[in-house]
């Protein structure tokens, strides 16, 4: 090719590529997807030193070493939880300034959470908490965490859920305990001062329970915390794919995820809405606070649940923090990121509950 | 190890990554970051037949072939934008129902397009428009592009700054001829009855000449539409790294982004807020809508900008769509996705101007 020929291909590839284009008509071919070659990612610059260090002191993410050894019977994943359930809750609790009392409600295992300076503003306010760990870890001890973050961060009284979970209690008991503490705080709160939400399983979880409470003409909630919600639980969303191997808590989708929504569903389709909210009809939905992070495996679940959300005119807040993996702002619990994000979250719910 | 020893380490290990951990002290150690491994991605599934074709058609994004041939003088980058220039509008008119009128105003060209069935609500607004092309293409009749699109989509006029560029024109010819164009609109509208806003340089542009209306003292617009705005002209977003190579319009910084950040700054520091917004400071800004993909390169400095901007106090609202790359809501004008942006832009519009 001349060089005048060489330059006028570039500058059609350039007016295509850089100019607002008007009905490109692609010849499309089926593809299978793309092979991108291996690349070298530095750690986020544009995040806190804390979150910086965190991320660039952690080993490469890899699914072997970290998902590698997921039970493959019921006992293993028993003692898996009955491990992650006796984690100590009294250091975690001082730092937050908020007391923690076991309880049972009508057989259900819960946390109430209660912050030693309420915020005024919360008074009437509850925050129903449903844990993550991917419907099958978390639980015990561990369920109450982020709730005993956010209770003590917001200044507002939570319960958080301990739901049965697989292999002995399959879905749908987690939904069945969550409806089952919401009704009995019913018999205290107007639905409107309740904001029911969680993490990961836990945002999904607190979407289920909506779907289901409308199922059973129960008043919604005043509000949704969907903290990166597993809104789906095929493998469909497209940061599964594009963000694996840099997620560094989520890994790839063949650890967790595939072993947990098949130990959870239990033989039920996994798009029922009460299993994989985002495929439920969002009519009628409380205003819902949507977190997320750039590295997040569940950035896609989170923004396509919140562009569900907004066609059905819900109103929604979504959040998405710079260079964080999955729920990160629980794990560098003491970054700037996860005070912002509590706060955040706080402010959402002073705006919406009455 | 013993099997019991095994599965303690294991438990140990998933105790930390799936239940919100308390206080991890992690020994950091310097790194250079992550060599992640060659991988497959499928087209994204959770999209529009539209976009799921368009980006299943596509050829691998390949920053060689797509950007290997940037201009290194002046007379090239000259050629390629009088190329550019020179695109047919009509089509794209008389698709979106508007007139094109090519104006100047004050020695600046713009050009002005009335939709032929206006909105009745935005009877007294106009859209100042801003193009992209990285501050060095777009121009011309290539920067009506969008302004049509949005013109037609939402029933607003709007007037298309086609300003200046490098080389004949570096920094800060852009920002400047958009001064003139909104202290020209400003004898005809009030202040809070403008919308300025653009897509990726155009994005930033906005943000950036908002800046520069403070520094003069005049009344900021009514709102800002932060199209996937090029808010940082260095290298430190972390999707630069992350969604390099995915990203099908950008594909790496390393070719058109490089380029242009140089050639437009023409020596001035990268991280004067007029350059790159994201640094400057947010008080007293306008309602802003931001768009971006979760394979755009600049997913980060839209999450940026927006945290940013809520930290100041200002009323944002954030819209990230499944598996998009940069500005492709441009690119597949046909999908629903890009439809869907438009008429979100129009709702937040007549939401916030008066």
């Amino acid at each position: 090719m001349t060089q005048n020929s060489i330059r006028f291909l570039t500058i059609g590839r350039l007016a295509v590529l850089a100019v607002a284009i008007f009905a490109i008509s692609t010849q499309v071919i089926a593809q299978d997807g793309w092979t991108l070659d291996a690349r070298s990612v530095p750690p986020p610059a544009a995040v806190s030193k804390e979150l910086h260090d965190a991320i660039a002191g952690a080993p490469k993410p890899d699914a072997a070493t970290q998902w590698g050894m997921i039970p493959d019977n019921d006992d293993g994943w028993r003692a898996m939880q009955n491990a992650t359930a006796m984690m100590p809750l009294d250091p975690m609790a001082e730092q937050f300034g908020v007391s923690v009392e076991k309880k049972v409600i009508a057989g259900v295992t819960v946390f109430a959470i209660t912050p030693k300076e309420p915020s005024t503003a919360h008074a009437d306010h509850v925050f129903l908490h449903v844990h993550g760990g991917g419907y099958v870890l978390g639980g015990g001890n561990g369920s109450a965490t982020e709730a005993i973050m956010a209770a003590g961060t917001i200044g507002m009284t939570s319960i958080s859920v301990d739901y049965r979970m697989p292999p002995d209690h399959p879905f749908p008991a987690a939904v069945n305990d969550t409806v089952t503490v919401y009704k009995h705080l019913l018999k205290s709160h107007d639905a409107n001062a309740i904001v029911i939400g969680g993490t990961s399983a836990g945002g999904g979880l607190a979407m289920a329970a909506v779907h289901r409470f409308k199922e059973l003409s129960l008043d919604v909630p005043g509000a949704i915390y969907a903290g990166t919600p597993w809104a789906d639980l095929t493998k469909t969303g497209d940061t599964l794919f594009t963000n694996e191997g840099l997620d560094r808590v989520l890994v790839s989708y063949d650890g967790l995820l595939d072993a947990a929504a098949k130990l959870y569903a239990d033989g039920t389709d996994l798009k029922d809405p009460l299993l994989s909210p985002v495929y439920g009809d969002f009519a009628g939905f409380p205003p819902t606070y949507f977190v997320t992070g750039t590295r997040d495996m569940f950035l896609s679940d989170t923004v396509r649940t919140h562009r569900k959300m907004r066609a059905a005119g819900v109103i929604v807040d979504l959040n998405v923090y710079e260079g964080m993996s999955h729920a990160e702002y629980l794990m560098v619990a003491a970054s700037p990121e996860s005070r912002d994000m509590f706060t955040g979250l706080g402010a959402f719910l002073k705006q919406h509950l009455p």
